[in-house]
């Protein structure tokens, strides 16, 4: 089954697609992006997903509108041309292509581009066993809040925690706890299950909303908060949540055993009870 | 004549040259910069540009060598097919194009895109009578030494200049000036002439420091200094220096008058030294 593209209009195979070097994506990472998991050929949620990539446009000033139904309609027809069920459809709208020039362009429509390619599971050693982390200092723009395709922090990021052998590196700025390079992050602590506060340093993330919900739907309360490196350290249970990774334990932190160095009880009620959820799709 | 590209490799007319959409300068910024000028057909400055270039790489591990020499020719080759004597280069290396994961691909080579384009006179309104200028936050990352694809605050900022009618958007971090969103500023108070402190909220400009060496041979000492917004406010002088504005003066800040709001004698003077060094090309 083949990868789909999409551009401006036109579905297509995915290696079909090019773009104009004078792309503004391309020129100044001037544009914004989501990544969207479909289950069983269904894009889960994109009332959600939408949402963001608007409050994102609205953010950076990309008059770019769309209804969010003949949006979905749109990432319906892509699953179903590339024929994955377990699909990830990728979305990246930027300010379209005009000669370089820092300001806005006149007349120029934006570049809307999707890709719809199949959704590969997690390794089950990483799911159930857990996984581990790095911390690095957060060096990004304070507008951390807006999913914007400047991400060569996060690349470097995410990078150094391969070189480290470890599946994520996390942001910490004057010594809190703020996100993961490609994930949000829980904690529990004295019982209490936390998450970083949200403010313009942090994006909020839909499966990071999706987990408190769950979490609240079964009677266990969510703080946010501002979270100290060292309630990491000391945490009793940590886990990443994302798209791609759903509910996902920390183990180690740095080197430091979370813990007993197992995912938490918590942890993985919440990985059950998400998994539940999507299963619902 | 005809606008000119380049794509790893083969030069055609710009208009032809394509990109995939799994460029890692269109997925995440995850590239790097120049932009050359050429006076008379010459690439101005081609050693302080290309070792930028070289070290901005190095600061992402981004894995691109190419000698100096053998990158001259390219320029030469592509300043002479589009007829451009007076030519904007503009070259962006990225880590290439792979399936989108943040950390670095295996095996990708770099894209190597460069465009040769006519360049075209700054309005003598402008250099004659000074440019008007705003301040802005710095929301910007903290490698801002690295000139790096991830522009979207120094396009907002560009923006919000254009809208407030002003030339350029200074960046101002922490009550302090550090540069504008596509230029470097020069400040004459109490009789020195400062510009602000080398370190990793700053990019190093090249005709910053062409202009420094010019003059310093015409008897002017530079201090290197943190800038107080204050001391902009009520400099003597001041003025932006850039690739493509070369000296510029500045004859209002945040619609405070500059001194009297003309272009004073000491920005006159480096205006007319770097004409004349310009003009041996």
């Amino acid at each position: 089954m083949p990868n789909i593209g999409y551009l401006n209009g036109r579905f297509s195979p995915l290696g079909e697609i090019t773009i104009s070097p004078d792309d503004r994506g391309f020129l100044f990472g001037d544009g914004i992006y989501e990544v969207v998991r479909a289950y069983h050929g269904v894009p889960a949620f994109w009332q959600d997903h939408c949402a963001r990539l608007l409050r994102s446009a609205k953010e950076i000033q990309l008059p770019f509108q769309i209804q969010p139904h003949d949006f979905h309609q749109l990432l319906l027809t892509g699953l179903e041309q590339s024929g994955f069920s377990e699909g990830k459809i990728y979305i990246q709208i930027t300010r379209g292509a005009a000669p370089r020039e820092h300001g806005f362009p006149p007349n120029v429509s934006p570049t809307v581009f999707l890709s719809f390619r199949e959704m590969g599971a997690m390794p089950v050693a990483l799911t159930k066993r857990g996984a581990k982390v790095i911390t690095v200092p957060d060096i990004r723009w304070d507008r951390c809040d807006i999913k914007s395709l400047n991400l060569l922090p996060n690349v470097l990021a995410k990078q150094k925690a391969q070189e480290a052998k470890v599946f994520e590196a996390i942001f910490v700025r004057d010594g809190f706890v703020i996100e993961g390079a490609t994930s949000n992050i829980f904690l529990v602590k004295d019982g209490q299950l936390r998450t970083p506060e949200r403010n313009h340093f942090v994006l909020s993330g839909v499966t990071q909303q999706q987990v408190i919900q769950v979490a609240q739907a079964h009677g266990q309360q969510v703080h946010f908060d501002r979270i100290p490196l060292e309630d990491l350290y000391q945490a009793e249970e940590a886990f990443l949540v994302g798209t791609t990774i759903e509910v996902l334990p920390v183990v180690t932190v740095d080197g430091q055993t979370v813990h007993n160095g197992k995912p938490g009880p918590v942890t993985c009620a919440l990985q059950h009870y998400f998994s539940e959820l999507v299963a619902q799709f």
